[in-house]
């Protein structure tokens, strides 16, 4: 059966394409990704599956053969694009001023949906109910995965596997992580609040640009001192908003920062490292400091029991060269939200199409296409893998 | 001699305070006070005097006596206004939207006009040469003053007095220091520029944020421990701009500061210190550090020898109530560059109209008219003390 | 009777001499002056006064005609020397080994004795009451002065003066200041305290090092920002305990610090600020951070409708060349505590003895002794002049 | 021959338990072993091998087959003790007060001994030379390893092995890493130096207490900013002198630091950036900052293709149950200097006594006896496969 879906992918390969570059034509933002949705559910328009949409959302689950177990393994791929403007030459170039599939989000949905199919197809010979996830909004926070755990959708999932095309990893190859494998991270405000003045009367005034600069200081301390140096994090304060007059005393600064790290313990120790700060900056100056958490995606940690099961299965995979360990890789993937409940894993696949790529969220990534059949036989194997777990 | 003068300026209090409320409804922000310069030299037309005007420049200097004696005495009113929208209602509002004569600079020029038409009358009975300066600029700096200096017009000037109007000082009174007496005051900006790159990736970058941050903190210490305590002195970094997104390190800060002290060996160190600082940070950090000198004013410095020769003349004369010494204040005013050069003082005249003024630049500044004869006669008294010290 | 009064001085140049030569022969420490206190109070054995001393101290009031005029007049003089080994050779150079009186204080003690026993002669003639206080402790916070305010032994004064010798002065100078003359200081400890560990582990200790050096730094804030700056503060911290070897994590930093001020709002607001700051340190970084108070001395701040009523008095004195303000000095004097409440006013007068004199607290302090008598006369003219206050 | 080897280092268990316990009454400390290495020597006394001793120094190479091949293999054992006072009561306490091997020395000692004399038996058999290098001073920097590298003894070596006792691992284990497995340190002083002064007067003075405290707070950024954030380092200042009055400002504080690291690319950067610092603290302060090297070792990094031929024999190995990598430690090793220059590797070899073990550099380390057996087995099965190597 394995060998007989391999072929079904192989077969499919220049509709696989097709759809990729009708995606990749019309790319939308996260949130709003109507026309994408609507041609995918198009796909599945009239074969025997179930399908079920997230409410007020436009992601949506597609079962293949609802009910039939209790395994229930879920495959992933994500629909929506980044606001960019691409500056790739092609027959299929974004019709979308400004935005742009730069991430490779089109080559996974393609992949998914013929892989879908095909499973489709051979339902009545597998013995486990599958669930297709086509995700809507992974690149901005919140993220669309905690829509699909939030609406009970996956609550009978019992494995989850999702995948990303990697550019700068040659064609044939997969990297994986035994645990950590892409870093989480938070984006934070700070808002400061002294009392503005003449510049000539510091002490009528309370200057919020001294007690933010402080902030800035004394943050460095967190990291450098207050986590476990083996273990890494950052904090970037991105954006220090605090522009006025030379000799007017400012009252307000609005500071931006993102975090990043690769286990839970480090966020929460940064966060509530980042509150004692913002209460002894406040006690210190005086000032009014408002800490918000905008947000964003845990650390992508691969369940070690699945990725040791799943890794000896790809790497006697025939269309795999390279199935290789790597360290964490410092960018983030709302996948991670799966994982924090369902047993899993994510792997990168090679996409690589020049010498030098272009990496993802660049105005000029491309892809080889030929990516399409490793994603979509990837997914193949890892579901016969599953089905084949004692 | 004096007395008479003083008479005449009694008898033409409404002459000036037509002029007054003719300038104060035409106000012209500094180096553009061209209707103003051409109103001012009109009431000169034809009287025998020598006008010089500075190059380029709108203020102009009126010689009464030239080279009559080798004791040159300069009278100095400064005629520009500023970039506020009037509220006050009266007959004689600002008709220019956005300008206002909200620092005085009507009263000094009105009364200056009338002094020095009284001076002109009976030039004849004067021993010596005055020189009278209606100043452009005083607002902006460079400031006009530093024009005059420049032009020459002044180097034989062996004297020099100017007055403000004090919103917040009752008519009838006159304070004065004896020698510091208004901050000199700097504007400095400083661009600090490291690296931009991936806020997961900070060793990749250099980020502008924090080493401006430690900037501001680090700068905290000049005030605290490099100067004087007994000397006042202030840095106020009134701009900081670093905005941008949060994941996104910076690769650029602009800072926007202002100094203020009252001796010249703290403006010299306030200025080495952060040229000092500038250079910390860029060795601490490898950014780029420049930092440029905007300009600004000295500090006012009373020649004390001067004020003791006046002070007592002054006491006695009848038309002040009040003449009392003050610590001094953290405003600025570039008659201090004629200080700098010329053995002289700076006066503040009581102005107030109302219980409760409104201070200078203030939209709703208003003064007692009355105060045009205070300035006027106190001219005269200065003048007549000029000519009498032995 | 003035004139009676400067003459008895005059011819009691010896004796005052001879008294100062043993107190300065036999010199001790604050709270310790046991001998000095027995010796002082046996010059005024038998003599027609009320002896007052200051319970479980060695200081004591010496009362003039008790109970004569609601009208008390104080006149001061501190006993108690320093701890440092003088390195003045002469006839009478101290005997104690590491004591001296380097500050004058034998100076200050004779010349009231002999003052106070002129008064004493004349007493009849004198309308008021006189409380000569014999003061031990000037040198050690919390100071004799505030044990003789507790006493209630000044309770019914209404005026007090006191003096200081000035080495840098010339013999025949006074120099006052109208209102603020002497800086008060506070001695303030600051104990920060973490957790220590191996220093490959940050994340398990809690470095007070860190904290503390974040103190140093974030307390420069408190003088550039929150004090007026035309008002001198000083904080410096000048110990910060931190000693241990490279790779442990100090749990414990102990730092010391001084500040200074000239009235008693910035004393007030150095002291809110700085406990601000303990407080933010101890958020921000989870630290334990006590401050204590050890005490200090208050600004010393003169009457000023007291100093115009004595300065044109002392201006007319024929053993005066030279009475001028000053600007106010950095060093703490206890007479401010009097001051707070009493009416009165401090004098420095002049008694250097060589063109470039050792200052006060110098091992190699010296004076001129003909400096007794300006000490004593001008008590006199200042005794005078309040009896003759209308 | 393995199996006889092994077998003869089975037969010797009595040998190596009271030559250990020999050791460990006697211990000494590092550069000081004089009877440790005379009693060591005595062991090779007659047998048919060369010593050559490091010139001043207590450490020396054995060498079995002298000349016999270009292949050359080393096995290292340290013999140094710790400064501190055993607190474990048994027959064979230490007998020196105040001195321990708390490290395990003795134990790498007593097992390297009865491996060496099990090679020399057997060594016509043998086809490589090999050198037993008997090392003193690991605890203490710069180490004895650096004197062995200076030597000239080792430059013909091409393969070296360590191992350490690992307490808290039980009985039959190895752990190692792959590549980085301990940390890099070095011992760094800063002194800074200003100007001391009266406390009241920081303009006359330049406080060093503030510099230094500053070089703490921005030293927080090199770790946080600086380095890879994947790639562990830490910066501690352990030390902070600056003791002194309150009042009296410092002229000079002396910093003590010590690094930690796990990469030669980032212990560089650490040093790189800490010398930034320092230029940017003496810019900004005007103070002299000297900043001194002490020492310390690299991080230990095994190189990974030994790694990858020796695990799969150990693992292998009857009397090991489990060969596992693990993540870096953050100790150092001072083995670390032989691996820069020679291929090899060190391992952690399971010696835990009791269900809580104490660790090592505790006064209350103990090791199971039986580790002796581990520790010699282990040394013949990397010598037999150096040997069986293509």
């Amino acid at each position: 059966m394995k060998a007989l879906l391999l072929k079904m992918i192989e077969d499919r390969m220049d509709e696989m394409i097709a759809i990729r570059r009708h995606l990749h034509q019309f790319p939308e933002l996260s949130f709003a990704e109507v026309e994408t949705a609507a041609y995918i559910k198009n796909f599945y328009a009239g074969k025997p599956v179930q399908i079920d949409t997230i409410s007020e959302r436009h992601g949506f689950v597609v079962t293949i053969n609802p009910g039939k177990s209790e395994r229930v393994l879920a495959l992933r791929a994500d629909f929506d694009a980044l606001p960019m403007q691409e500056l790739v030459e092609s027959s299929f170039k974004s019709q979308h001023d400004g935005i742009m599939h730069a991430c490779g989000h089109d080559l996974h949905t393609a992949a998914l949906m013929i892989a879908a199919d095909s499973l489709i197809t051979l339902r009545d010979q597998l013995p486990i109910t599958i669930k297709i996830i086509h995700q809507h909004a992974e690149e901005t926070p919140p993220g669309g995965a905690v829509d699909f755990m939030n609406s009970g959708l996956l609550d009978d999932v019992t494995r989850i596997y999702g995948a990303h095309v990697m550019p700068d990893e040659k064609l044939g190859t997969i990297r994986y992580a035994k645990a950590s494998m892409m870093a989480g991270n938070a984006a934070i405000t700070v808002d400061i609040t002294g009392l503005g003045g003449h510049g000539a009367s510091p002490h009528l005034a309370n200057d919020a640009i001294v007690a933010a600069s402080q902030f800035v200081v004394a943050s460095q301390s967190i990291v450098s001192r207050r986590i476990d140096p083996q273990k890494p994090a950052v904090i970037t304060i991105g954006s220090f908003e605090g522009k006025g007059a030379d000799n007017v005393i400012q009252e307000h600064v609005h500071l931006a920062l993102s975090t990043r790290y690769f286990e839970e313990s480090v966020e929460k120790s940064l966060e509530s490292e980042l509150e004692a700060l913002c209460h002894g900056i406040a006690a210190m100056y005086k000032v009014e400091v408002q800490m918000n958490h905008l947000g964003g995606y845990p650390a992508l940690v691969n369940h070690p029991e699945v990725v040791s099961k799943i890794i000896p299965v790809l790497k006697k995979a025939a269309f795999l060269d390279t199935v290789e360990a790597i360290e964490p890789v410092p960018f983030s993937e709302d996948f991670a939200t799966y994982l924090k409940k369902i047993p899993g894993a994510f792997l990168f696949v090679g996409s690589s199409a020049t010498p030098s790529p272009y990496f993802l969220h660049n105005p000029k990534f491309e892809a080889d296409e030929r990516v399409l059949i490793m994603l979509a036989q990837t997914m193949i194997e890892l579901t016969i893998a599953y089905i084949n777990e004692p």
